[in-house]
């Protein structure tokens, strides 16, 4: 491909530097759709055991390269991995993620430990460094991380929540506990994105999933102040991607934290954001993946769609809105990544 | 109260006429929060029994009514009912609702039975004349329906659904069955709308709970046409408020339907909300429900707060963004409906 590491296409785009076509990759790219990461899935028996062999997981993260020649690869781990490596038992079964002894007490968030990521997660390292090996030319490696926000929501309801009462409880009621558990969390999260760009990662993405949970009032209170920290601490090391789901309210206050860029959600106009961005940074999106369920003739029309309503503006990435969902057809994925690879920006 | 029909608050506000104080009730004002709706429910057995039976479920939507004097009182009643009384097995267990046989083919939305809801599901009836002849004074009674979107997504899922696969899927693959099975259910939510009007309701909510899903594209195309019809069908005869879950991108496309009033959620804000609407509608919400769960204090402070916000500005119904959790303290609603109660508009 003949570039170096820094003209890499997708970095060049989270620099808002001109482009020759607007790079390409998808949240859960790597996953159940694809009949290679099944087969590796059912060798390693569990999910915990893929993501924490390095060989596992980096063999499915590069599954979608290989497949799609997509401009970034995001290495495949899980955020709830960090609260695991800080003395939470976590479970991965049939239903999702859970925590069986979730946090309630301050007693509970003094317990838990602040190790070094490099140790307690050496092999998310591990990992990093096999895929980095493993990459073709020109092909951004992502890591990734948690926002505190949402590793707060995990740790506190024990997994996944429609209404998350715990943790809005303890939020507006015990705002010590609260402000003691998201100082760890912010901690750790920097630590370990910081971990990962040693090893290779090129870029990074902060995932709040949850924070849409959220009115802007209680965002800027119980959330911003330690996504601040953790930007602080890595956005001028490394390009920095800022992930909430379904969270058009608190786009302004994403922009203004200074990231490489902010994902858009897919029910938020691309080029009104381009708009409300004013400049202050790259956008990542923001294809519905609900559309990836169409046919590939569909995925292409509304690609071609998509790029052409923002044509001309630089610093986008095209990817999916909220992660690929695992009824995709494999098909429908190639369709996208190719009408991205076919346009001249 | 010395209030004639026509002009008790909650109508009058819904009409953007002058009101001496703000209107308010909850989405969700009567269930498992209340005490005394955790022991009509232990007497009944299950919920489909207790919203079957119009003296049990007219006795549950009066509770709220009596404890904290609402301004409206909604029908303690299911969205999923007209579904049942289309021939479909409907289910209520402690993980919520379920359809055991979906819907999946363009056979299975043919055998679905277009009768009169006079007829089918007469309890309702019978539960809106003994609310109304319970009712005091000055408080409106609102009917409500599932919107023809969000019905079919439960006909096609059998149920709640993060990722609504089967529903894309169908969508997207079948249009013609879509059609078929959205035609069918519009004319049942018309007619039950209507019906529940001649039985007493004075005002309408139809619910679009998972219409944020969409795009606005998507919506334009697979759930706009049939609310239009829902609304034309309802609209003139009575006043109808539209809600839909989270869907600030929608909201435009609410207001263009021209309702007496659309709901906002409470990730939105509620003055921007009133610029956008451009005089079009009224606007109903939008204090997050989670705040609920803070202390009476805090609500108290942040119903203050949203009514300055807007205050002045005519057709208000102050009610919360998404409905009230299980968890919430009953003191929590009481300052509620007293701070609005106490505020001049």
């Amino acid at each position: 491909m003949g570039e170096t590491p820094d003209n890499k296409l997708l970095l060049r785009a989270l620099r808002r530097e001109p482009v020759e076509r607007t790079p390409v990759w998808l949240m859960r790219q790597a996953g159940r759709y694809l009949p290679e990461y099944r087969a590796v899935r059912a060798q390693a028996g569990g999910f915990l055991e893929m993501v924490q062999e390095p060989e596992l997981a980096a063999e499915v993260t590069l599954q979608p390269i290989r497949r799609f020649g997509m401009d970034g690869a995001i290495l495949f781990s899980d955020i709830l991995l960090p609260l695991q490596a800080m003395g939470m038992e976590l479970v991965f079964d049939e239903a999702g993620p859970s925590l069986p002894r979730p946090l309630r007490t301050r007693g509970d968030v003094e317990a838990l430990t602040l190790g070094d990521p490099r140790t307690s997660l050496a092999y998310v390292g591990r990992a990093l460094e096999l895929v980095r090996a493993g990459l073709p030319g020109g092909v951004t490696l992502l890591g990734f991380a948690g926002a505190p926000f949402t590793l707060a929501s995990y740790a506190i309801e024990g997994g996944t929540s429609k209404s998350f009462l715990e943790l809005k409880e303890l939020m507006y009621r015990e705002p010590a506990t609260w402000e003691a558990l998201l100082e760890r969390l912010s901690a750790m999260v920097a630590e370990h994105l910081l971990f990962q760009h040693e090893k290779g990662a090129e870029a990074l993405v902060l995932f709040d999933t949850w924070a849409s949970t959220l009115t802007r009032e209680d965002y800027r209170r119980y959330a911003a102040p330690w996504t601040a920290r953790v930007v602080a601490a890595v956005g001028e090391r490394v390009p920095l991607v800022l992930f909430a789901g379904q969270a058009e309210h608190l786009f302004d206050d994403l922009c203004a934290f200074g990231p490489a860029a902010v994902a858009v959600d897919h029910r938020s106009d691309l080029a009104s954001a381009f708009e409300r961005s004013r400049g202050r940074c790259a956008l990542q999106g923001n294809l519905d993946p609900g559309v990836l369920l169409a046919t590939p003739t569909e995925v292409a029309r509304r690609t071609r769609a998509l790029l052409e309503s923002v044509r001309g503006l630089r610093g986008h990435v095209l990817n999916v809105g909220h992660g690929v969902l695992p009824a995709t057809d494999p098909d429908c994925v190639a369709a996208f990544v190719e009408t991205a690879r076919e346009l001249r920006a």
